[in-house]
């Protein structure tokens, strides 16, 4: 049984989800439709790459993900702004997008393992009146029904970057940005455990948030290790510092976003005093 | 296997909707449930024939699409202010509903295949403590399961008619409303593409909104057809002309509802010039 | 094909949800997964339990529930504080919670059929960082697939009670509280239809909400029989008597809930007088 995945930024009150589901079901009845998220923020490429890049593993091979995010095809074979409903094969499923930016978001560093454009966009101009529908989700059909990729779109090189912000190292130092705030009010930055072992393990270093007004000095291993409303920081379940009231959320007992005011875009700071470090730093007034 | 719709102003915090769910489960397995709407705002019939008629194309034959929109029946058989559960076969579909004018605000000048009021409504007073599951569903269910129309229900003249704005035709003028106000805050209106081809393909026109405030001169093919963040006028993928913003939406960049204050029920007027036409006015002043 | 639902306070912005699903798919794909309701508010066991009571009877034997509210165990082993991931079997279904309240606010008096903690929920401190899915869902999904419970859990003696408000009886008088106040605005109450059975059939009897400042005097069979924006109480499908507007709604033309300022927790009053019982009342003074 075939999956695929809708995430768009359609919104729950319009017909045009309906629509996606109807055709599935008109030409395949096989199969499951799983709704990632309609509330995407109009055109936020970013946003729907962040939640898809959040959850991809936990699907099984050879699912397909349609992204109705900015998706009408800008098509200027000249020039360098043209966007492309493309195709993405990566850890074994298909992504399915306008190639506007969210490939890049969604990758980063990382490589396709193949990278397709859509054929015969032009042939048809009624495709462009809901290239959600007519354009990516019909070529997810068609993968789904078997149709070899090379009869649904070309390989091409390159996509297009995004501009997104990324963490840095610096000596003694991580510059990190919060990238999501979640239904309770956490704050998940860019930040992977990984940038953490390059240090001792008992090395300190204290998390700044909101410039320096609030800190963290320790990560735990879950919420409940602090008391209740108390703030908390620890690594979730893909691996980001992601800052966090306990038992608190957004518009009732105060999440992190609105206790701290916190937003996406804001630095985070990670300063590590390693052991002697102070004394090597002091040692160049003395 | 079957396929069955849900459309209701149950909202998505309530049980109701779950209700719904596994009361067809209970009864049938080889099923697709699919949700149209819950966010109809309450009691709002014509939203929901707005959004099943703009959607049930894309389903397959024999879909049951079930509205749980005032889905209360009141029996009233010597008086003409009754409504009661029935059942529209329109495009090899069904349509269940209360028939308290979400069938004449779906059909409009439309003719059913054939309509039906579902039997004994009134065996049962408890059924009307949730008649859209008790009711309505449970037609559904019946009728997915093979059960033959003529033993639930029985075959009717005539449904309510519902006063709903449709647009007009005068000499060099078509008169419409706007009569949904979508994710991104575009305006669709009730204006057809087929209202277009009594004129000339090179006649110009004027459309304007909000009494003469604003204007738009062409209809695009796309929304990118006109710069980011420009007025954008185009017909939607079911022919109906509708007023954009390009990569607008309400609440972020600003959607046409937002920048225009157009609301439901606005008039838009579109003014044609045949050529000679301007000639042919000026002259009573001559 | 197996059921699983899902209630979480996860919101529909989120990765989180999808990723619940996409684990389901990957291990089982022969089932019906079933959103009760992702919008609980953060951390409100009680609203979750009541969603789950409400609507629990209209799914089949078998179905598996998996509440995803609060769901990180807090492991305590000396004191009382603690909450296990466990697995209730009630009327032939499954839930499967943190056993902090959630299961006490279900059950109230009732009697579990059996009662279970999870196993080994210590062995693996990764899973506390998603516990909804590593845990809870993780318990279903085998039990699903069709794991004997011996080997996913213990059965436990008792669970941790919650303290929700109950209705109680007095001589003529039976006071209960506001539950849930539901889309439309409606006021549900916990007072049963089973508590007026003790009084005779004709006893007359007010229904007192906001102090005394609102009353209904009689019970109605369902909303039409007021007429339209007047308030009407009645029996909902579970026997729960219920406050509202006929075709009223919250945000349009006003919900019990806006109109009377009616909020969860409210006390409600329902006064009767028994033939005679006010001679008997007045004799005290005469």
């Amino acid at each position: 049984m075939g999956i695929i995945t809708l995430t768009t930024d359609m919104g729950l009150n319009d017909h045009y989800v309906a629509s996606l589901k109807g055709t599935i079901l008109k030409s395949i009845q096989d199969v499951h439709i799983i709704d990632v998220s309609h509330t995407v923020k109009p055109f936020d490429i970013s946003e729907a790459a962040y939640l898809l890049s959040s959850c991809y593993k936990d699907f099984p091979d050879e699912t397909i993900h349609v992204i109705g995010v900015d998706s009408e095809p800008i098509v200027n074979f000249g020039g360098t702004d043209g966007s492309f409903p493309s195709i993405l094969r990566y850890n074994n499923q298909y992504f399915i997008s306008n190639d506007n930016g969210f490939f890049g978001s969604f990758l980063k560093e990382e490589a396709p393992e193949s990278f397709w454009r859509i054929d015969n966009v032009l042939s048809n101009p009624n495709l462009f009146q809901f290239p959600t529908k007519n354009l990516l989700l019909t070529a997810g059909i068609r993968l789904l029904k078997g149709d070899k990729m090379e009869t649904i779109a070309s390989p091409f090189e390159g996509f297009k970057k995004a501009f997104t912000p990324i963490a840095i190292m610096e000596p003694n130092l991580i510059k990190g940005y919060v990238i999501h705030i979640d239904n309770y009010g956490n704050a998940i930055t860019n930040i992977h455990k990984s940038f953490f072992t390059r240090f001792e393990k008992e090395t300190s270093f204290s998390i700044f948030f909101k410039k320096k007004d609030y800190y963290i000095d320790e990560i735990s291993g879950s919420y409940n290790e602090v008391p209740q409303g108390e703030k908390v920081a620890l690594f979730n379940e893909n691996g980001y510092l992601e800052i966090a009231i306990n038992r608190g959320a957004n518009g009732s007992t105060g999440g992190a976003q609105q206790l701290f005011g916190l937003h996406t875009h804001d630095m985070i700071r990670v300063e590590f005093t390693p052991q002697g470090s102070r004394q090597t730093l002091d040692s160049f007034f003395t």
